[in-house]
This record gives structure tokens, C-alpha cells and sequence, in this order.
């Protein structure tokens, strides 16, 4: 059955509430709460006290109702006394401060005392809800990801460093700390990155954001353990969160958790929405290994700039909708019920401080109905089949995040979300792998690779072989140019892709935003001979991937060709007349290098090439631009994202609205703008 | 008489400049100087040393020239070993950085060891000057406001909670602590806002600001106490700053004062100098219950956006008038004689760098002529009396300014100038209420209410017997949202005017900035039978408001109506075609709500019906557009604050020129930049 | 001969790389290579064990390749085991952190335990090398710079405060320290300016950072003074930087060095970049009394705004030439090889990581070619004559950047660069010269005084003398302002300029950004019978400077003559008709003042002028206005920085060309773009 639900904390509220909370619930559809996430202060208001009884009304009342729970351990939120218990368990910045609390999230994973407090915690409501007939999964933790550079944390960092490097010599080595007079003669001397006179060593950044994705992961793996003791059959979970900020490589902790739960808030209230969410849910779904969980979104409102946007009407149904298309298994929300206080006063809900009388609610109601008239058919469905990839790599991404870079402005994120958007725009279903954490890269048509940056030997010879053995790859300016400890890759950029792109790069050549470099065809007769002229109808240009004008901003190339043949040319600018797009026949395989930064527009004019080119069909045939389509399983959905009504195989979508075709026809919310 | 005069520190000149001095106050017509406001490391240049000697010759010198003296206690600027005596006594930032001397204001008010030092100093002068002849007012400290988040600060918090809440339990409700953990189990785990991990709670910043108001209090207080004992006869005062970094609620202080005084520094130099003239004087005014003194304002200088902005001719005695006209008892300056070093050394003066061959000293000596021929019929002439009034709180602007609201840049200081604006240029003169702090809401024929965040149940009591009495209200977004604690009032926006206003908002969509939404009338009828349609001459719409076209930025709001009419419909965006502009008849008046961030012209257009409507009259019918009248008492002061002279009832006046009117005839300066 | 060569790093790199180095740099015709900059944990990876074997094999190598060193103390940066051992000599900020290692620069000048292990490391070096047949040259420690704000730095700046003021009474006199309650009444309150409340004192800032720069001298010195010892002839220098945040006055600093080396990274990639580099090199010049010389640039790159620009080819040989054709005695850059790891792992380098086979090294091995043709000719040759002058003043710059001045973004750097490349854009070559450091003004046809904000009684009277003595002055606002303490010169500015300007400006209208003023002729017959009318065929505009237009942008003021002639009065804007431009006869000279701010053509249309009145002529007549020629002793040095073709005096210059024309006919480089 779909998960339909969301986060619950009656905690907040007077019992009568709660009573009133079951009955909307039971209205609504909603089939499982999140129950506890920070609840601490409440289930142990003084240390080794704990007031289980209003905890215990409320998961019986859930169960009444019929309603499931996932119950979280309160652990990413320590009460007020455990401040006054450990200061020394509170984190510090990079500068010296030493946060308090007030907020959530204020604790340091290394230290002992919380370590310990949380345990004991967590220990205490496995004991006592573990064979609760209302639990069906345990929700550890919340979005961990908190920073602390204390001395604890210090020697926990040293202890890392021994397990990675081995000795002190390879660390020196791997660090460069000959450079800036940084040589280590004693582990004593190594500290997480803090406030120093300048930049700081990028090599040291990176590990530091390594160990504590580990060691957080440490801190989640002794709650899972102990309650999987409890009761080995109930799936244990976190919730990931993404964001620039995280420290967490989400792609190694799939592998620790029973489901991969994800909490996803699109931070653009236009088009960029969807685009958001079929991008997160493809990720999410790369985590997962196929399956995975929406934990968490806003059901009516749309964070971004500084400003809450409330979602028009019939968007939370397609938002909802996609994630599950795209293999979710359910739609839950943050939140229940908006709270009268607190820092997130105004965070969204599904009952909003109006209450139940509410666009938002009424909403909710019709989409509880539709996603229980597609459980049957939805909810074993195998996810969406994917001809095409994308790479994903978060020591990659925090790596260009790191001091020191030709450009301030890198945005790994941003080029990989360019990439995903190019291709969904496309209307091609795309997968995620993961470089760093597996070399398995699967049997796609067809994997681009932006801003891979860093690149193991490993990592290498499988791309190698995957080209070899009749793949296509299309790598952009960026990737393969170091190893994963962020040594340069000599000899000439991308390093680790010379052999198979038949490139060397000698020189970078940043551009400030605002500046277009146009891009031009000097081998239409090379590329047409290889096939390229009229590869697809689908294509807006023929004759070659430049013939009808490619654009580039931020950064451009000097690029010298060693086998690979041009396939665009640079028109203007700095590298006028030199390759900008070329493409190298490997083994059975093509490897596309893109060596400028493309427009949206020629991202998506040279992948649609290159995919139709490499066998990649779209989901549909001739989709309207406005329309999204995905299959899962024996389903068809079909979204309208556009103002327009819009007809799909003589099935109608109404302005904003949601089809879903099944093996024995249409059927699904008549939802929409209209 | 009118105080004309400002801020004298003869401590930084050699003796030989002090009879220079008086010369030129004798020549300017200065009757006032408050001195000694950062004197006390010249005071007490050491611990218990105290050197009166200059000081006493000062005042002797300014009594001989027939100079009165506001005499500050100088407890705004610890001297330096203070410091080295002190150090728990200086302030400590959130990030827990211990502030030290070298600047002002550098200090912990709660800490016992300032406020021995405090008292010791202004004992000290007390005793010395209290029966001065030339002591015309107290002066305690300056522009107080200083924050510290120190622990001994944290004690004196919680004594204030205890009071303000009771017990912990209450505490906690109010607080909803139970949101993200932070329930309390002890008071000792209660701390100011200090810096952590992530967003602090609403409601523990806003009462940490009331805290601090009222501590800072505290310190005026003992320090008023002291100076009133030695001589009951001498009224005392502290000069109220205005900020957004100001913790200090005038509205409560005003009660604890013998004199509103008020600094007042435009950061406008444009035509908005004279808009936030008119705003401070009349809140200056409402606080002051009709009387108030204007003690600090930059002769020759505006500061804004980070320039010193030189004044026009002629602007220094339009402000000056200005202020006078709208109540004060004189006009005073930040400062007589501009110094030769320090922070501030550039900062504007009466005899500038330049000496008294300057512009602005001249434009002085005819102000204080003016002043002089003026004192006898504006000294002691009632205030300007006002027909409409504007509300004033600072709890809910500090409240607006916290975290967690739907939108980064909502600003209360901006929306209640707009309004005061709107009434300022539709002529009508404007009055302020606080009903944070008195429900006596007046008996105004409009009150207009902007972005009133927090309303106790007792002021929606007072504001509903005000319409049921024949009143008209007009309430803007953001108003009645929360009680005092910041706890949403439910059920629907504005949870306090819910009733009187007859509707019910269930959605805010806050706008970009640059986005601009249209709205409609759609009920042209309906107001026109109401008798709104040929209203007023001096309404540039007729048939509604709406007819014209009004348009909004920054906010709109999903309305229901319940009762109320509506008067505007959004035109266009994602509300297009529901209510933004009602009104509700409620008991024998008539109640407004506006749910969209109307421009300027578009609430000036409604405010001007509404008030036309309601019976409130403008100040003289048909005055020029750049001129400014006002009444106080017998006397009409006439301000031409354009480029091109303006005749009013056959006066002529000059560009940028003033004329005042008494009873008996014209008079005044003829002063203009023509 | 012309030293060619730079920073060279063989700790970060395995020893056959060393010999690749060799061989390379043999090839390129390197002469000089900088070695252990950064080596500090190389050399002594643990206290009191040395490593020097490594540096034995690098300088025998290098050696034996014919390559000269210099050879550097590795102060700058000390290694980690420092930071455990002596934690208290590391810089602490303004806010009270502690900074770690982990970057460079990593210390406190101040501190004894800094200052022992520095003379240990650097005494060592000189003990083992000061009679290497490879050294050149000893470079004390890099860029020095860094600033700390401790309790040891504390006492260190009141031992240096009673050196300057001698008593506190003096001091408090200077600072004027009675505003805001500053006064000290004992030195041990006196502490580095640091965290507080609101603006700190101007004066305090200044006395601190005039401290810092002697602070650092004397770590110099001490460095110095060891080296020296133990090897005469060998000399010492360190490498300047430049840069708002340099507490350093190099002007000062020259003195103390051997030789007057600088590191100059221009920060603008498009014609700026050739702007700097004379701006740079003059200025360089003028440091060292006529001869300097490049210690570092980047070859290959230009950082700014965040990005790093690769330069276009034939750029690197236009920047080397053009700083030894003013005056440098070789061109060296940071660095030989690009690094592998650390903080600047992309900074540009003459071997990039993409091995020897690139443009720029391509470039490299030309221009050592053409620096071999021209060393016997130019090496000895005596640097640039220049008849005209602009001043520049370290204290000047670091007061301007203070606290309390009329407008936050006066900017002095950018007023001289202004001056500067005006006379650069006349092809006029200009020196500058250091009126707070030696009265000697030379006797230029004309000097320029940008912004002098700070003034000595002995440089006016300077200033005075070289008027009277027939010299022609051009002194733009915010010169003369105040003393050298910061106290302001009373009775109207430009106080120590007010004599011989014959003005006094009352008032100071600093204007925003965009605003432009516009500036007409009031005088034109009086100019023209002054001599002016048809002055020089150069001149754009005839009969005054103003009737061709001139315009003003950010400050404009209220000028009063008294003796001046006005030549341009403002034709708009708060000061229409009021003078902007004045000239006063005094004594045999001329003494120009400019009020405003004039825009880049407009001053350069005014010192065209009055450089042709003063008898300053171009270094050679009718230059294209792309082409810069400058002499050095009998070699012509003419770039064109266009990218078209120029020709001078029959002489081509490829677009980016660079002739080089000796008396006995043309040689040089054809290097150009072409």
C-alpha cells in the first residue's frame, strides 16, 4: 500500500486536539504518522526521567484510527538540561564558539555524553514501542548532518585519518602539506579545518567532510542496531536531506539503511519545481537501488529566496504524484498540523492554523482517495527503467566547494541538475550512478559525467571499459581531474579521461557570468559521415550538434585534440577557432567531451543528439514540451506542467493536471488548474 | 520658551574655545546645551577621582551668557579602567565575544558592577549641580540600547521571566517549547538567544528584547530617582533613539520620563526627510501625550546609505520648524561645535570645521531669531490635533523582525511609515496610539492599523467597542496574527479582527519583489449605494476604489469574506478574482481590511476615501501637493517643501521656503531657496 | 643581467622531477630560482631537528645548472608542531579568536617564542649557506603582513606608543580621546583596537596600524641584520605586497632593504591590467629610488573578481617587459611549477600542470630569450626619467580607509591609481614621491596630489617651497585635510593646502554612486589671457579646461576662493556656479585645486593641460593612443596594447606587439597577437 501521512507532534497540543488530529486523519486517507521527532525535552524532561504516557495515548489512538507509525528517536534535538549536564557536548565552530541550545540540532556526534544520552533514549523507547502493533518502521535521527570542530571531534578525526592513511608520511603526501610549511611530525598536530590566517588546504577540507558523513554515520548505526534488536522485523530508517550544507555522502549510507527515506523542498517556485522533484526522485531512487521513500516535503507551500510561496492549486497532487511515479512509496509531508509556536511557526501543513476548511486540506483529502485507488496497481510496481545516467559524487561536489578553485562561483550541484534537466526535458527517463561508491555503471545507452571532479584509477578503468565495450559517454569540463584526495591528475586536464576522449586540456579559461562564447561547426562533413546528419526527428539541428548555433557561459577551454574528433568548434571569444565539442570513437564505444559550459538549451540539443545517436528513446514519442510522462511498471503517468490544456494519445490532461494509464486504461484524478 | 540649542563638549577644546563658544550661542540665540552626555573619563578620570573644576567653570561660563544646561550623567561610556576594574562588566555578544572600551556604550546593564559605577558618578554630579542656576534638565546616559547576552545578564532574564510568566510550566505553553525539544525543566537552563545550531524560537528572542527594555529601564530609572531626590524641581529625561537595533519600547518608557526628548535622524535625504520629520514628530508627540522635546537632530548633515548628505539651504530651519510645529518645545542639535577627532568626526555640527563663516552657522543665527519672535506664541500653544491616528507597536515590530516568518524582508518600521505617509500626503494630520500598551483608543474618526502582529485579547476588545461606537478601522495584513507570546491566534487570519472585520484568510502568498499585482472592482454597485462613489472631491476615483486601478507588491492573501463587503478584487495573479479589499459594518462603524501591499498611491487613494468617508477633514482644503500645513494651536505653519514657490490663501511661499500664520496675521521667516 | 626565473618548490615534488626542473629551466634561460618560501616543515620538521640535506641536493642542482637563488627564511608560515607548542604566539582577531595553523601567515610578530623560532630557522640557513655559490640573494620570510591582536601585541604597542607620544597626556591630546569617554588614565588601558560596541577612534586605528608596520620591520630587521652577518655581500631584501589589508608602509620599509623587491598581481583582466603594471612599476620605483626589482607576478593568470583570467599569448612578455622597462631589474613570477595540492593548487605557474608543453611555457622560453638579448643593454641601464609626480602616502591610505569619514566608500588606492593613469594615458612618465616619509619633492615639472588626507606641518611647507620655487601643483579633495595624528586642520579645508590654493571649501558634498555633475567655464577669458587658451595641440579643448565639458562623479564641495582664479565652475548639481576648479599664482608657481571628482577623461583632459602649461612633455609626441613608450637610459620601449597594428615612427607593432628600440636601431621580441 502507498504511504499516504506525514510528521505528527501532538506534543504540541492539548489532547483534545489529538482526538480531532485521528478523525481528519481518518478523513483524509492518511495511513501513517511520523510520531517523535523531537520529542525529547517531552519523553525525558530530566535526564534518566521518562514520561512514556502521553506517548503511549497517542500511538494507541493512531492504532484505533488505524493509522500506522513511524516512530523516531528525538536524538537530533538534546533538551535543554543536557546542555547544563555537558558542555563540553555542545558543538563549536570553526572559529572557536561554542554553540547552545535553543534550536535543534545542537550536539556533537563524537562526543561520549551524547553518544550515550542518545543510547539510552533511543534504548528506552525500543524497549517499550518495539512490538507496538501501530509501528511499522523506526525513523532514527532527523536529516543528520551537524558540524562541530571541538577537540573531541579532533581526536575522533586523528583516529579516521589512521584508519585512511595509514601513516603519517602518506597523510603528508596525500595532503600536500609540504606546501605552505603544513608537514604533520605528529598526529597530535591535525585538527579539523578552524579559523587560520588564509585559505585552507583543500585536501584537509575534503577529509574532514569524509570523516564526518562517517561519523555521523557511526552515531546512526548504534541506534539502528539497538533497535533492530528489538524487534528485528521492523525496517529501520533516517531521513536524508539534501542541501550544500550536508556532510553526509548519502550514497555510502544507503547502505546502511533498511528503506532510503528522503525529505525533498524544492527551492524554486516556478518550473524549477518539477524539474526539482523528478530530479531528487531519480537520485533518491539511485540511493535506494529502485525503492525508496518520500519521508518528507511541503504539502503547500515552497521555500525559496527568503520567501514562502503557497503551491497554486492541484500542485501538492502532482508533486505527490511524481515522487510516486518515480518510485516513491508514498507521499508523506511535513507536516500534520502547523503549530501555533516555535521556530517553524509558519513551515507548511496539511492542516494549516486556519484548519481543516482550507485549500490545502480539501486537497489532501482527494489525493488520500486517488492514491488509494492506485495502491493496488502502484505500490509493488517496479520503479521506472532508465536507458540513460547521470553520475553523482558528494566528495566530488564538496570538493568543488573547496578553497582554492579557478572560479568562486563552481556549482557542482548546479551542473549536475543542468544535466538531469536536460535530459527530463527530453523526455528521457535517466538513473544515477555512483563513481565513488561503486564501479558498477550498469548497462545504460548512454552516461554524462559533469564535474566529476575527483576520480579513482578504479573509477577509470570501469568508465574505460564501459566506452570500450560500446558504451556512450558524454564528460563535461571538470571531471576526472584529480584523485580522490584531491592530488591534480598531471599531464594535462581531464586526467583521468584523456585516454578514452582522445583530448588534452592545457588551459582553463573561466568566464564571468553575462559573457556568451557561441560555438561553431567546423567538421559538418566529418560528423555527417558518421552518421550524425539526420539521426533523429526529434533533433532541432542536422548536419552537426553546432550547425544551428551552441551557446557557452562561465567557462570555455583550450582544448588539443589526440584522436578524438572535433565535432564544434569555438566561434568567438579566446579559443575562436579551437574544439570545443569533440567526440572520440573508443573500442566498440563513443566518448563525448564537452569542453564549455553550455546553455540549457545546447545541454539539451547536444544530449538528444548524442542519446539518439547512442539507441536512448524518450519515454513517449512526440511529447508535448509541456508534459512529463513516466512508467512505472504497467503505469503510465502523465503530467501536465503547463497553462494549456494538453492531449497525449487522446487522453486530455486539463491545465496542471494528472493521468494515470494502466494496462486496462485511463484512470486517476481529474485534477488540474482548469 | 523655546529651547533652541544641542549637544556641548567643551571637554574636547582648550579653555580659550569655551568663550568663543559662548559668543556664538549668544549671537545664534542658543538658550540650551546639554552637557557632559560622555564626559566621565573626564569626570572621574580614575576610580573614585572625580574632576569637577572644568565643569564647574562651564557652567558658570554658559550661566553668565545666559545659557541654560541639560546636564548629562555620563553613564553611556565607562571610561577605560573601568574596563581593566570590570571585566565581567562589559557586554558579550551572542557568539559569547566579550566586548572592550573604545568606542561607546560598552557595557552590561544588568551587571552590578556598572550600575554601582553608574550611580556613584551621577550621585556625584547630583549632589554637585543639582541647584545650579544654569540647570535646566536632567540628562540621564544616552540613546539607551546597548545588548549583552552574559551570563549575569541570563540571571537577571530569568528573575524577569519569573515574573512576566510565573511559573515554568506557563513558561513553556507560551514559549511552545515543546517544538524542536526545548521544554524547560529547570530554570537555570534559561539563557538569553545565543548563537546555535540552527533558528532560534520566536518567542524567547521577542521576550528577550522586552527583558532588556525594561532592564535597561531599570537603570534609567535608579539613575532618575537619584538626580529627582536631590532636587525635586528639575525635570528629568534620556534621549529615546529610534532603530531597528533599538531595544527599548518608548511607548512604556514614555510613562517614567519628565520630558519625551527625542533624537531624530532621517536616513532619507530626499523628500523623505521631511516625510520622517512629520512620522517622528507625531510619534514623538503620541508617546509624550502631546508634548515632547526634540533633542538631537544633524543641523547640516543627513547619514544615509553610508554618505553624508550636506542640507540644502534653508532645510535646517524647515526641519527645525517642522518639529516645532508638530509639538516640540525647541529644537536641538547633535551638535554645537563639530570636533577634531574622535569616531564621530565628521559627524554635522552649528559651527563645522570651517567656523562660524559657513553656511550653516548663518542659517542658525536667523533660526534662532525666528525661534525668538516665535516663543511667545508657540511655547506653550497645544499640539497639533488630529482627526485620524496610526498605530504604534514595538513588541510586534520587534516580532516582525524575528525568525521563521513566511517572508525574510517583511517590515514593520516601512509599512507603518507608508501609512503615516499616505495620511501625511493626503494633508490629513495623524496622531499615534499604542495599543500594546493603552486601549484608550481615542476618539479619531479612522484608526489605521498596519501589520499589527501581536494584539492582546484586551486591545481586539478595545478596537471592537471603538468600530461598534461609530468608528472606522482599517487593518492591513500581518495584523492580529498572534497573541503577545507570539502564539498564532486559530482558526484563521487576522485571528484578533477576525470578527469585526467579517472575513477569514486562509492563505498569504507573499510576492517577490518587482512583482506587481492588480486589483479590480467588482462590486462598483455595492459601494456606490454605500456612498462612496462621489465621496470627496479630493478622491481621484470614483464608483470605488478600485475603479482607478490599485496595485500591490510584496504580499496578497487567499480572503473569504464572512460578513464584509467587498469593496476590491484581485485583478490579476494567482488570486485574480477573489476579495483583497473589504469592509465590514459592524455596530454603528465600519471596519477595513486590506490584504494586499498596496503602493503608495494606491493606499493614499484608499485612505484618502476612507478618511473622507469616515468625516476626518485635511489639515487646509485644496493644498498644493509639495506644501505641508500644520496647526498647533493659533498658529499655521506653512512648509514649501518644492522646487517652485506655492501660494496658500494669498501667502506666497518662497521654494523650500516656511511661513508661519497666527491668529493676528502672517509672520515668520521668509525663508526659501529662491 | 636581467634576473628571469621565480618561486620554486622542489619539497612538494619527488627528486626526478628536480632534475626535469633543471633541465626546463635551462631551457627557458632561468637564471633565478626563489627556494624555500613555505619550507619552515621541511626544514625543521620537528623543534630543534633540521633537515637540510634535501636543500644541499636542490642548490647543488641548481648550481650546477648555472642557476642563481635566492634563498628565503621560511618565517612566514611555521609548522604545526609550533602551533602545540607555543599556542599562545598565534594571532588572535579583533573579535578574540585564536587563529590555528592550517593556511600560512599563521603568527604574532609580537611574540617572543615567534620571534626565537624565527631567528633559529633563519640563523641556521645562514650559517649553512651564506657562502653557497649559488645564492644571489637572502628573501626574509614573504609578504609580510599579518596582523594579531593579543594581550603580548598589547604591550608590544604601548612600548611603541610611548616611543611616538611620549606621555599619555600627549596621547590623549592626539587621539582625542574626550570623545566618548576615551581617556586613558593609565598606558595599561591601552590595547589594540578590538571588538566593541559601535565605531572605534580613528586615531587609535591609525597609531595601530602605523605600529604593525614597525612591529614587522623589526621582525625584518632582526632577520636581516643575522643574515647580513654572516655574509656582507650578499643581499637581503624581502618580497613587498600590495593591497588594502598590507599593514605595511613600504615607503618606510625601503630603507631598510638592499634591494626593493615586489610581488604585483594586477586585478583586472582587461586594459587595467597594463594600467597596473606601470601603476606597480613606478610606484616599485619609487620605493626603491630608481631601481627595483619583480619579484613575482603570475605568469599565466589574472585573479580577479573570483576568477581566474588566462591571459591572452604575448601578455606575459608585454607585463615582463613592461616592468623592466620601468625600472625592474628582471621579471620573476609565482611560480616555476604549478602544485599537485594546497591552497593554490590552480595558481598560475611558468610550468603548469599540464607539463611543458603549453602556451605559456612555450611563451616563457621566447622571453628568456629576448631578456638574454637585452640584458647587456638594459641591466645597467638608468631607469625612466620622469617630469612629473604623484604622491602616495601609506598612513594617508590607512586613514581613508577608517572609521567616521563623510562617505563609506572613499577609496584612496583608486584616487592614485586615477592620477596616475591619467598621466599614463598622456604618455607622460611619471615617479612618485613620499611627502610623509621625505620632504625632498624633487623638481618634477609638476606634481599630483591625490587624497594626501594627511598632512605634516614639514611636507606643507615642502609643498609651499616647491610652489613658490616655480613648480606647478595639482591638488585634488580630501588632501590636507589633517595632521598626522588625524586631527583635523581647522578653519576650512583643505587646511594645509588652504595658502597656497587660495580656497577654503566650507562644505562637502559627497555624491552617489551614478550621479554625474557637470562642470562649465565661468573664466574663459581669464584663463585664456593666463596663457591656457592654446597651450598645446594635445590639448582636446581649447580657451578653458571646462569648455569642452568636464564631469564629476562621488564628491563635489562648497569652494570658496581667496586669491585663487576660478577655471571651471559647476554647471549643475547642489553647487551650480559655484567654483570647481581653481588656480592660484603663488610665488614663481602655480597651485591647481580640483573639488570634485572628475571622471577618468576629465582629468585627464585637465592634467594634459596643465602638464603642457608646467612644460611636462609626453616621452614621445603623437602616440597612438593604444601604443605606451617608455625610455630606459638609450632603450625605447614601445607596446601596443591594441589588437590592431600600430606604427610609430615607422616602426610596426603587431597587435599586443613589443619593440624595443636601442640607439643603435630596433631589435626585440616580435611577439604580438597577430
Amino acid at each position: 500500500m502507498l504511504l499516504f501521512g506525514g510528521d505528527y507532534n501532538p506534543e504540541q497540543w492539548p489532547e483534545e486536539v489529538w482526538t480531532e488530529d485521528v478523525a481528519l486523519m481518518r478523513q483524509a486517507g492518511v495511513n501513517i504518522a511520523t510520531v517523535g521527532v523531537f520529542a525529547w525535552s517531552d519523553l525525558e524532561p530530566e535526564p534518566g526521567r521518562y514520561e512514556f504516557d502521553w506517548l503511549d495515548r497517542v500511538l494507541d489512538l493512531l492504532h484505533e484510527g488505524g493509522i500506522k507509525v513511524a516512530l523516531a528517536t528525538p536524538t537530533a534535538s538534546p533538551p535543554p538540561w543536557f546542555t547544563l549536564a555537558h558542555p563540553e557536548a555542545l558543538p563549536v565552530t570553526a572559529d572557536g564558539i561554542r554553540l547552545s541550545h535553543g534550536s535543534r540540532d545542537t550536539y556533537c556526534v563524537s562526543s561520549p555524553a551524547y553518544r550515550a544520552a542518545a543510547r539510552a533514549v533511543a534504548g528506552r523507547l525500543a524497549e517499550r514501542y518495539a512490538h507496538h502493533p501501530a509501528l511499522a518502521m523506526w525513523h532514527v535521527h532527523n536529516e543528520y548532518g551537524t558540524d562541530c570542530r571541538c577537540d573531541v571531534t579532533a581526536a575522533a578525526f586523528r583516529l579516521w585519518l589512521q584508519k585512511r592513511h595509514g601513516d603519517l608520511g602518506t597523510l603528508n603526501e596525500a595532503w600536500t602539506t609540504s606546501f605552505w610549511s603544513q608537514r604533520y611530525s605528529d598526529w597530535a598536530q591535525i585538527a579539523p579545518p578552524r579559523a587560520t590566517q588564509y585559505m585552507p588546504n583543500p585536501a584537509h577540507v575534503l577529509d574532514f567532510r569524509r570523516f564526518l558523513s562517517d561519523e555521523l554515520l557511526d552515531g546512526f548505526i548504534e541506534q539502528r542496531d539497538l533497535l533492530r534488536a528489538a524487534n528485528p522485523a521492523v525496517p529501520v530508517t533516517t531521513n536524508f536531506v539534501q542541501g550544500g550544507w550536508v556532510s553526509v555522502d548519502h550514497a555510502r549510507w544507503a547502505e546502511e539503511v533498511d528503506v532510503v527515506a528522503v525529505d525533498h523542498y524544492p527551492d524554486d517556485a516556478g518550473p524549477g519545481a518539477e524539474e526539482q522533484t523528478a530530479f531528487a526522485a531519480d537520485l533518491a531512487r539511485g540511493w535506494g537501488g529502485g525503492s525508496w521513500l518520500l519521508m518528507e516535503t511541503g504539502p503547500n507551500l515552497i521555500y525559496t529566496r527568503g520567501r514562502m510561496h503557497a503551491k497554486e492549486p492541484g500542485r501538492l497532487t502532482r508533486h505527490s504524484l511524481g515522487y510516486v511515479a518515480r518510485g516513491s512509496s508514498g507521499a508523506m509531508y511535513f507536516q500534520w498540523r502547523q503549530p501555533r509556536g516555535g521556530a517553524e511557526l509558519f513551515h507548511s501543513a496539511l492542516v494549516p492554523h486556519a484548519g481543516p476548511d482550507t485549500p490545502v486540506f480539501r486537497e489532501a483529502v482527494a489525493l488520500g482517495r486517488t492514491l488509494r485507488t492506485l495502491s493496488p496497481k502502484a505500490a509493488d510496481a517496479p520503479p521506472p527503467a532508465a536507458s540513460v545516467a547521470v553520475t553523482w559524487d558528494a566528495p566530488s561536489w564538496w570538493a568543488l566547494q573547496g578553497p582554492g578553485l579557478p572560479a568562486a562561483d563552481i556549482d557542482y550541484l548546479a551542473a549536475v541538475r543542468q544535466a538531469h534537466r536536460a535530459l527530463y526535458r527530453a523526455k528521457l527517463q535517466a538513473d544515477f550512478v555512483f563513481p565513488g561508491v561503486s564501479t558498477a555503471l550498469g548497462d545504460y545507452r548512454m552516461i554524462v559525467v559533469p564535474q566529476l571532479y575527483l576520480v579513482s584509477d578504479e573509477a577509470a578503468a570501469a568508465f574505460r571499459d564501459y566506452v570500450a565495450a560500446g558504451g556512450t559517454l558524454v564528460v563535461t569540463y571538470l571531471s576526472g581531474i584529480a584523485e580522490p584526495d584531491t592530488r591534480i591528475r598531471l599531464g594535462g586536464y581531464p586526467g583521468a579521461f584523456r585516454e578514452i576522449l582522445g583530448v588534452r586540456v592545457v588551459e582553463w579559461h573561466p568566464q564571468a557570468p553575462g559573457t556568451v562564447i557561441t560555438l561553431e561547426d567546423g567538421l559538418a562533413g566529418a560528423t555527417a559521415s558518421a552518421g550524425l546528419a539526420a539521426s533523429s526527428g526529434s533533433v532541432a539541428f542536422s548536419g552537426s550538434v553546432a550547425s544551428a548555433g551552441l551557446t557557452a557561459e562561465r567557462w570555455i577551454e583550450r582544448v588539443e585534440t589526440a584522436g578524438a574528433a572535433t565535432i564544434s568548434r569555438y566561434a568567438d571569444g579566446p579559443m575562436a577557432g579551437a574544439p570545443a565539442i569533440t567526440r572520440n570513437r573508443y573500442g566498440a564505444g563513443s566518448a563525448w567531451y564537452v569542453s564549455a559550459g553550455l546553455t540549457d538549451d545546447s545541454l539539451q540539443a547536444l544530449l538528444r543528439q548524442v542519446a539518439a545517436e547512442a539507441g536512448a528513446e524518450p519515454v513517449l514519442p512526440g511529447l508535448p514540451s509541456e508534459v512529463e510522462a513516466v512508467r512505472r511498471g504497467d503505469l503510465l503517468f502523465l503530467f501536465n506542467h503547463g497553462d494549456q490544456p494538453a492531449t497525449v494519445d487522446r487522453v486530455t490532461l486539463p491545465p496542471g493536471g494528472v493521468r494515470i494509464r494502466s494496462a486496462d486504461g485511463v484512470e486517476g484524478p481529474p485534477v488540474g488548474r482548469g
